[in-house]
Order: C-alpha cells, then structure tokens, then sequence
C-alpha cells in the first residue's frame, strides 16, 4: 500500500480536476437565486468525502442552506478532530472587473482564478484529499475525525446558532481545524488567535408616498436621502469613533501586552497605501491600523442606494433611501446588544418629516479570543515551524467566521486555524485565486498534523 | 366689416375641427421616432398662422426640433409683443389609462381630450384665433406681433439657449406673452411672478481602488460611503437651511409684500401632509410651505448608491459612493456661480481618507423672478380682474421653464402668463384635456389685451 505522501503525488491531476469541478458551482449563499447552487455543491462535497472513505456522510437541514457531517471514528483513544470549512461563495458583482468569468475556473501563472477558490473551496478540498490519502494509503486515520461543511459563512452562518446547539452529540470534539483562514506568507506561518464578531441592520427612511418633482416639492418635504446622510454621518465622529451610545459598553481595552504582540507582526503602512491606493489610511485616533482592524470594533455601510442612478438628470425628490450596515465586534460585545443599541440610535438621531425603519440582518457572531497556549494551537505550531523553518505570528484577524464563537460556546471546543490562503488572493473581490503550491502543500501538513495530534 | 367678437362667434366650429386636426400630430418631442411628427405640428402651425394673416412666416431650424416664427409689424409707434407658446407633446404613457387613444381627440362633456389638449395645443392655438379674428375683421392689430412657437419645450428647450441670442433682432420686441400656462381655477385668475432656476453636480468619492473586505480593512480605510454620507449632512443644518458658503449670496430676500400675496393664496397644509403621505411637512426653518418653494432654493440629493444593494448581506467596504444633486435657485442666484460654491464646499468638506471629485451635470436654468409693476403684468391684470370680477393671486412657480429667463436675459423682456389652462387636466398624465369654455374664452380675452397693450 502507498503512504499517504506517495497517494497525494500520484493522484494529484485528478484532485485538481475535482477541484475546478468543485469552483464551477456558483454556490452563492447571499443570493436567494443560488439556493440549487449552494444544494448542489453540498451534494458534491458529500459524494466528495464518501470517495475518499468518510462514513456516516449526511447532508443535513439546517432551515436555511444545509450543511455535510461526515465522520470516521475508529481511533479509540485518540483524540477526536472536527474539520470545519464552508462551500458557499460571495457574491461577483462588479462582473466587469473579473479578467475571466467568476465560475469558469482560469489556471494561469501557477494559480488558480475563480471565485471561491481561496474563500473556501480550494482550502477546504485540502483536508478531504488528505483524509483520502490516508485512509487509501494506511487504511486507517491516526484520530477521530468529524468533517462539518456548511453553505451559509459568507452570510453569518445565520441558521448554525440553532444547529450547533440542536446537534452537540454530533459534532462533540476535542478540537476544531479550521480550513477557513490561512498563512500570513508563502514563507510565514501564523497562528490566529482571535475574531471580530458582527451584526447587522438595514435602515429604511420613507418621506412621500412616490417620488415627488423637486420643483414642485423641494424645500418643503424632506428629502429622506438627507435624512439617511445625517443617521450615517451621526454614527462616527470626525475622529473616527463610534458616536451609537453604548456601543463600547463591553469592549476589552487593549492590554499593553496585546499592544506589544500586535505590534510584533510586521507592517508596512506605506506600502499598504500604495497597494489599496488610497489617499491616506483612517481609522479610530489612538490605535494603529493593526490595533483598528484586529483589536477595535467597526460600524461600517455596505451599500446605499435610493433615488435616481441612470445616466443624465432627473429632478426628483425621492419616497425612499436605504442602506445596509454590518459592525465588527471585539470580545466581549454582544451581538444582540449592539443591535439594541443601533435600533436606540437611528431612532433618536431620524430628522423630522421622515420614518425610519430598522431591520436586523442574519449576521449575527460573537467575537472570539483563543487562549495562546490551548493544546490545538500547540500541535498547529509544532507543524508550523517544521514545514516553514520559523516561529508563527500571533495575529488576530479583522474578520469574523461565527462558528468559531458557536464551537466554543456550545461544544467546548477551540477552532485553530490551519489553512493556507493568503491575504492577496482576493477573498471577496474580482479576479479571486488559490495558489496551486498552497493547495498542494496543505495536503501533506493536513496528514503531517493528523498524524501529530493522533501520537 | 365685422368686429373681432363677430369674427369669432362665427368662426368657432371651423376653429373646434382645427383644434381636432392639430391634437391629432402625435408631436412627442421626447421619442426621436416622433421627430417627424414634431416637423409636421411645425408646419400645420407655420400655415395656420399664416392663413391667419401674419407675415414672414418662417419654420426655423434649431440643430434640434424647430421653431416657428412669424410676424405682423404694422403698428408704428406701438410695442412689440411676442407670443410664445409650443407645439411638442409629452409622451403618453401608461397608455392603458387613456379613456380613448391620445391622438384621437374626443370631446365630451365641454372638454376635449388628447395629449396637448392643454399642455400646449389647445392654449397656443388660442392666440393665432385672436389674431386671426382682428387681422380679418378690423385688419389690423393693435400692436406689433411676433409669434415664436417652440418644438422642444417638453424636454428642456436644449437648443433655444443658443438659439435664442443668436437670433436676438429677429425676436427683439417690448413684452413677452405666454400661452403655456394657466389659471389658478375656472373663477380665480393668477399672475405668474416667479419661477426658479436650477443646476446641478455628481459627486463622486472613491476610496481604495476595489472592493474590500470589511473584516480585513474595516477600521483602516475610510469607508467613502460615510464621507459621501458626512458631506451630504454637512450640506444642510438641522433646520433645513444650505451650510454651503457663498449659497445664498444672491439670494433676495422675501420682501414683506413678497410674503403677503404668497399668503393670500389658499394653501390646506394638512391636505397636502396626507396627500403625501408624509409623517409633516419639512423645509427651511422660518418660512411658510409655500416660501420654502417658491421664495427660496433648494439643494437637492436626488438619487445615490455606492456598494452592495442587493437582498442579504455583504461585509463589503465599498471603493465608491455617488450623488446626483440639484438645486432650486431664485433671483438673483446665478447657476455657474452656484456650482463653483458647491465644488469649494465639497472640497473643503470631504473627509480624510478619500478623494471627492464634482462634475456639473448639463441643468443650468437662471431664476427668473417679474418686477410686481412691469407692464405686461399690469395690462394682464386688468384683462383679468374684468373676464373674473377679482383679482388674480400672485403665484410664483417651484418648477424652472428656462425661455422665461433667456427672453429675459437676451431680449430684455419679461414674460406676462396668459393662458387659461387649470391644474387639474392632467398635463404629462393620462386623459390630459382642455376645457371648450376656456379656449373660447381665451381667444377674446387675447383680443381685449392686445387692445389694452395698443392703447
């Protein structure tokens, strides 16, 4: 019988034809349109992991998109592994800026350009071959292993905060991997010990029943685009602080010694504004951008629209303005607090001559902070250090993936990231990609810590 | 010989199958498939006035729909009046609300009824009937006349303001009449005093160079939805009034009379509030509903988008956000001076972390306001207080009609309303008509103020 490192080489045209396959899907969970698409990439992934041995494979209702469970549990006293990853996509609009379709999976220059091919796909495939390798080539896996897929991160995972509770004998694990995430370099490990949570609402202002001529109109009615500029800009000062009350009612401050880590992970800030190509980087006075992005809750607007788009002129005062806001959130803020008290804001801060109506958005995730010296992490590091020759960095991240909150709150469990994207592979924007070497690479650590954790 | 009121009592059927023969030209000037149907409305008016007895009849053409122009110059010593009225049509759609097709004209009930029926067909009609009485019955008018007859009023009047001081000796007179227009009800007259003018920019803020992540960046990079958002709310203050320096520099202020006649006219706020459907009224702190539009300008948002508007949720921090704003002028505003005001406010108001840039877009209307004892009013005046036994109300318009302005700015004559169209025939909607009464009325009572203005 082949090792599992003679299995990966040999079989590797065939897992990469699988994995333009899996990136052909546009299993776009924000989407209601997309519904059959997310279904039919759960459908793939479970025919995916029964080939490579898994058993139990269950695609499994959720009220919203499913999730796949599968598991192999023939280690009696070893530990038990739960991987975690997600088969829904983002949303491709602007089309026009991707150089080839979005779902037409293009390799070029040792990469492979689709959506979803680093945001999740191709890092979640990575522990599938793996497991494949192993079983096909030893027959056995050196631990319990869970396998849990879902199809709705990229919207909050908005039905697993009832799942994961409904379904803690399931999934009971001693750890969680998470395919989710990834390297800070093609030669820099790192080790994420904490995620911003978030929430969200859309803000609804009404003036008149229709759209009226500014002519006839303007001067006497409100404009309920005014309106909803005045609600944004009453949220920030010119410091860029949240001005919501109470919305750092629970906020951690900053340890000198979070200060003293975050500032070890390197930085270059001109470097960042050439590439972003922005005039300056803005945040919140008093905290550097990596404090901002990885240590202090955001309030930021999504999207607006209302009133005229076209090209050209019309002279109208708008009926309606809306906009869509998401917040990060840093430990130990509440969701569902913050949600109260956006609701409080825009309700004291609406002008006259308008209604403003708040609706809650299924994004809804509590912030998370790993412990640094938690036995996952650990095993991760050891692995780490091997495969790169160098110490990780302890870095936080800026995102929010809820179901890390989920798997501590209800199964006990800490999530340690061991994924291999890397932050220039455009997650969430045109022209996003996987690096061929990642994907392959991934593969053997995947077995390489399997192996760790099962001695 | 017969007087111009035996002229015209003899003449009416003949002058109701003219009416029906002009409705019939489905002039729409907005439809480029029209713009024949706009030439032949040209020359059905070109021989109509013509067989009524004026001279130098000229269709002239414009670089768009043309003109009609023509003259009667026989009255040494006495002013010149041009009458202005249009030809073109608006579009007629929806067009399942139509009692009977548009361009088939229908009379019932004392009204006739066809797109143009009042809007401006059947009130422009109504000064070439007069002149014809007068020209065939005393042979000879008055006053010195020129008719000037628009094909594109419906959609801007784009080319007179080019149009208009290139032919400035042909069109030279002392007073300009208008058939486009009205009255205030069937037994209350109005004067027209005021319109507003208007322009207008985009506004365009771009922060980094795509969409980002909002996990990743948000806190570091200026969100150019809330600098859009900051720079809309620092247009206005909480009482309704422009924060834009320079803004109302040249805005004149309601005078005490000003305030009085705008106060004689009926106005039901509480009608107005639940025709709307708006939870109040809102405008300019210290004015009446009615000075707010008619006295005073506006700054107007009147459509904006940036990010994602979709259904669901996407944590995007958008790379663009735009506006299209307008605004309402009164004199002495000048429009060009307007937008250099809104560019420096933009400019000194845009948020750190963003790049702003203001485009004018092609509304450049001058305000347009009558001196209260111009001579045209005052003739027009007393032909009204005798045809309704009161006086008219002074009205001004919130609404911008550019020719008013470019007679005044290029021939130095303001325009008197005399028309006898009412609000409620549905100009620019379905089953649009015009009341028989009134386009008998009309044709004597032009009679009665060309006399006047002769004496």
């Amino acid at each position: 019988m082949p090792t599992w490192g003679q299995y990966l080489e040999e079989h590797q045209p065939r897992f990469m034809e699988e994995l333009l396959d899996f990136l052909r899907i546009p299993s776009i969970s924000a989407i209601s349109a997309h519904a059959g698409d997310v279904q039919q990439a759960a459908e793939w992934v479970a025919a995916r992991v029964m080939a490579a041995g898994m058993e139990h494979v269950q695609i499994l209702p959720t009220g919203g998109h499913p999730v796949v469970y599968a598991d192999w549990l023939h280690a009696p006293g070893k530990p038990t592994v739960l991987i975690y990853g997600h088969f829904d996509v983002q949303p491709v609009d602007p089309l026009n800026l991707w150089t080839k379709p979005p779902f037409e999976p293009d390799v070029r220059d040792g990469k492979v350009y689709a959506r979803g091919a680093s945001d999740d796909k191709g890092n979640m495939l990575v522990p599938i071959l793996a497991v494949e390798a192993m079983l096909k080539g030893a027959g056995a896996l050196p631990v319990n292993l869970k396998f849990f897929f879902e199809g709705q991160e990229e919207i909050g995972s908005p039905q697993l905060g009832e799942f994961i509770p409904q379904h803690k004998e399931l999934l009971a694990c001693d750890m969680v991997l998470s395919s989710d995430g990834g390297q800070w370099s093609e030669t820099q490990p790192l080790i994420l010990v904490g995620l911003r949570g978030g929430c969200g609402v859309q803000i609804t202002v009404k003036a008149a029943r229709a759209d009226l001529h500014s002519g006839m109109y303007g001067g006497m009615v409100q404009n309920p685009i005014h309106a909803l500029a005045a609600i944004i800009a009453s949220m920030h000062d010119a410091d860029g602080h949240i001005s919501v009350a109470g919305f750092y009612d629970d906020v951690l401050p900053l340890s000198e010694l979070d200060r003293e880590r975050i500032a070890k992970v390197p930085y270059d800030e001109s470097a960042e504004i050439e590439s972003l190509e922005v005039p300056a980087l803005f945040g919140e006075a008093g905290y550097t951008a990596r404090e901002q992005t990885w240590g202090r809750p955001t309030l930021e607007v999504n999207g607006i629209w209302g009133g005229f788009q076209s090209e050209g002129i019309k002279t109208v005062l708008p009926s309606e303005a809306h906009a869509k806001i998401t917040c990060r959130l840093v430990a130990d803020q509440d969701p569902s607090r913050v949600v109260e008290c956006l609701l409080a804001h825009v309700k004291a801060n609406t002008p006259p001559g308008v209604t403003a109506t708040v609706t809650p958005l299924a994004f809804r995730a509590f912030p998370y902070l790993v412990p640094e010296e938690e036995p996952g992490n650990a095993a991760v590091r050891e692995v780490l250090v091997e495969m790169y020759g160098k110490e990780p960095f302890y870095v936080r991240s800026g995102g929010s993936i809820p179901v890390c909150s989920l798997f501590q709150r209800h199964l006990g469990a800490y999530t340690a990231n061991f994924a291999f994207g890397i932050e220039d592979e455009g997650a969430h924007s045109p022209d996003e990609f996987f690096r061929l070497s990642s994907f392959r690479k991934g593969q053997g650590a995947y077995c390489t810590l399997l192996e760790r954790l099962g001695r």
